[in-house]
């Protein structure tokens, strides 16, 4: 038995968040039905943030109520308030992941309060959960967790007590985001070393963005520290709007191709994985998908988890 | 003080080693200046390969002869054979990487001959060295250490044995190299402190290249075990015949980027790197650069190690 590696598909969320053309609702359940085919258990489909914000995500209650119904899929969706929760709630996701920002500068350019009143929120969430006796996962992210591209500078100290906040408040699990793509392994592994004791058994998702390049590198700090749960999205979609031809989340593909050759299993099978790519070309014209392993191919040293001989994929 | 880690251009040679058009000898010149002028100590120059083969290198004589005037500079020349190594000698380079590879299959493709064989080549330019009673460095490099896309694995056994070969026949240091983009930080972990074990205090370099997305991941492992020397080449130039769009080497300014930012010195002004790119784009026309750091510029939070001040670095 391999040590498992969760790997969260974030590419329905994170990844169509700047993405201007509406993808069409049967396209994104279809997307999440092909990674559920790959092997992803688990993928944030949606944000309930007002459709006049992002009308990309108009039909998240609708995408949501169906996504649920995937047999052997974990639907979690990002709520950024209150208002966004119950929607979540109503629609019936196993998982809401709540964010906010460490840097106050970017939570009150984000949703207009203090990080302090976000945490506030996230009390007043917690309750309703427990009012309505929901059986919802209720995650805390926390992005800008590394730095921050208004602020600069993030004290680790700031982030521990909102971690600490977090979970006194009731957080199942949390999420640490590096928004903006400042991450380094050294910080990596410091970050979540601490998150790891802080947390004392709850799952800790690492949240990666690939601006800068460091990506995988800060996974592999991660991975060194403990850290077994990534969020990651498909051809790296999720540009940065601030960083013209910067790349945005982590490549799916590529995070399991590091990790599988690491000698972890993520379940997950990497061909059938690149093989939606294809597809994603149709759905977002004009998006340009990142990520090496789809065009270089696997090594023929590569043992795929989900095959019996090794696999070879022409480049 | 900030420990150290070396940096070593190979963008002269990896990196043009498949570029068709020539490019003059007074821009290669111009690129070494305009690396060490931004604090590069060392740059391989060029590889001493029958002209008839690489005509990108048939300059090799003329520009090492010019390029080991430059004030500061430690170059260096890729050998694939005795020749090869005379003609260096003869330039008066400060250093000879003779590489040979660990894969057979690898090896007689590439050179004709047998690991061996490449061996008792080596044996002869140590001799030469000896009797000519040259002051040159002579480098023991092995290529596909992590594996090879024509035999597949490579016995890290293997590896091992032809390392304490090369050693014991005289070489001053060691170079491995994941020629085709195979190794993962699991592996580069192992190998590398066994290497480290092997050579008691000479020197070590990592040679990765890109073109799976994993090059920094490993660079980052290799750091883990105590490995502080690193090839690179300016705009991950060295792209791989075998996979169309792939990368090539890693990407020296993200290198510089991500070994800078985990707190180590590499001497290096990363806008000064970033600067030479404009010249490569003139001087290698159609030559695509990679390199996250260069489009997304450096975080607020980055402090350059050779400036007074925080960096900024527009989009």
């Amino acid at each position: 038995m391999l040590p498992s590696v969760t790997i969260r598909e974030v590419g329905l969320r994170d990844g169509l968040q700047l993405v201007k053309p509406f993808v069409a609702t049967e396209h994104k359940l279809e997307w999440c039905r092909d990674d559920v085919n790959a092997g992803v258990r688990e993928i944030e489909i949606t944000s309930f943030v007002p459709p006049s914000i992002v009308p990309q995500f108009s039909d998240a209650l609708a995408l949501a109520r169906e996504a649920v119904r995937i047999d052997g899929l974990v639907a979690s969706a990002l709520v950024p308030n209150l208002k966004g929760a119950q929607r979540a709630f109503e629609a019936g996701v196993q998982k809401i992941n709540y964010v906010l920002s460490a840097s106050e500068a970017h939570n009150q350019a984000n949703v207009h309060r203090s990080t302090q009143d976000s945490l506030e929120d996230f009390r007043r969430i917690t309750q309703e959960r427990r009012e309505k006796n929901l059986p919802t996962k209720v995650v805390g992210g926390i992005a800008t967790t590394f730095g921050c591209t208004i602020q600069g500078t993030v004290p680790e100290k700031r982030v521990f007590e909102i971690i600490e906040s977090l979970l006194s408040i009731g957080a199942d699990e949390i999420i640490l985001a590096d928004t903006v793509g400042y991450a380094n392994p050294a910080q990596v592994g410091r970050i979540f070393t601490e998150a790891l004791r802080l947390t004392g058994g709850k799952p800790v998702f690492a949240h990666f963005h690939d601006t800068r390049g460091l990506g995988l590198a800060n996974v592999t700090a991660a991975i060194d520290v403990g850290i077994s749960r990534f969020d990651a999205s498909l051809g790296g979609l999720g540009g940065c709007p601030f960083a013209p031809g910067a790349t945005g989340n982590i490549d799916m593909e590529d995070c399991v191709f590091l990790v599988e050759s690491m000698g972890f299993d993520t379940g997950i099978n990497i061909e059938k994985l690149i093989a939606i790519r294809s597809k994603l070309e149709r759905w977002l014209p004009g998006e340009q998908l990142h990520g090496m392993i789809a065009r270089a191919g696997l090594p023929k040293t590569f043992t795929s988890r989900r095959s019996t001989s090794p696999v070879f994929i022409s480049g």
